[in-house]
């Protein structure tokens, strides 16, 4: 029997959302599901490296100075405080053993988790290839995507 | 064969959330898919008109002071700014040849995809039928949005 | 027949989403769907007593007094403006005689409706049983919840 297809489209790119994801996306490997990241505007913070060597603009430069790449960089979608409520939530994290962003890309990529970058916004935010790191295994439209979603049982937007 | 059914509840009046329902909605409909939106809540502010004309109590007034309407004045999730965010990103967006929301809202038109107001919010927000665009197809209760979801493929709350 | 599933994520923990969330909620049961809320993240609040009575460590305490619990505590995710938002928006709701969330959870209780604590995020954020109202259902995990949200037609993360 073919496995079940789970899709979720990571547009947030918020700490506690995207912890969610990777529960939802680990858990359903785990449970023997084809899962698939689709990572989109804010998401793809989450696969950037760190330094970026793209952006064409001055507009993209700025907004990429603001927007900052990195899994271990991500804010929370409430009480950020400047980074503050990232870190204590980071702390709480790791006293309560949930691993980081950075150690979930690591188990969902052993789980088989295909995890998949936007091209439909890549160019808009004046993205390239070489800002992402190594575990991002494709990249694809919207259109791909949705023909993936099609085939699933559950799909989500986070 | 009939047409594979795709739904997006629109929620959020959020710039960048609403321009990625909308890539997901024309994609969908190019895709021969029977594609509907239904905007809630601060989703509706999508269709507004800016001027409002209805509004029947002084709090529904000072809300829609705040929660100002119309398709080429959404704020963006993140990096707002007093809206210098927003202003950037619809720079990037000219730049990049994305259409504004205003454009792919007659894409979306001419690639028949419906869009429905929520008339379960509406009572509550204040709003009534002539507040909206003339693109806006349908009002509709949850019931009968969630009748058709059920009959879909996919659904996304974004 | 069997009843048709439908599944909500309520990861949010602001009142207008999780106001949609119940309208959903309630909606889908009236229609005699066989309706799960699954309460994650911030979503806890939703269905958490006013006074903590856990906590295990200072961080958690902290983030506790900041993130507080109790339907009636819900802030906005858009104007929130230190707790006026919220207000107004509950004498709107009163107004349009839209219930409010704590009727809103009795209502969906009558309807069947089924109200899950994720414990994935529980011992994360410091919460035990106690700290929680009694129109509780039930406590499961992550992949208990995806079981679910596999048999049914529609399924939202909100």
């Amino acid at each position: 029997m073919a496995k079940e297809k789970f899709n979720i489209i990571v547009f947030s790119g918020d700490l506690d959302k995207v912890l969610a994801a990777f529960i939802l996306a680990t858990t359903a490997a785990s449970m023997n599901m084809d899962v698939k990241m689709f990572f989109t505007f804010w998401g793809l913070n989450v696969l950037r490296k760190k330094k970026l060597t793209s952006g064409k603009n001055a507009l993209q430069k700025m907004m990429n100075f603001m927007n900052k790449g990195g899994a271990d960089r991500l804010p929370l979608s409430k009480f950020n405080m400047m980074g503050m409520g990232p870190a204590m939530m980071k702390i709480m994290m790791k006293k309560s053993k949930v691993p980081s962003i950075k150690e979930f890309i690591k188990t969902a990529k052993g789980l088989g988790v295909k995890m998949i970058a936007c091209t439909t916004t890549f160019g808009f935010m004046g993205f390239d290839k070489s800002d992402f790191i190594e575990e991002l295994d494709e990249m694809a439209g919207a259109a791909s995507f949705l023909g993936e979603a099609l085939e699933g049982k559950v799909s989500y937007f986070i």
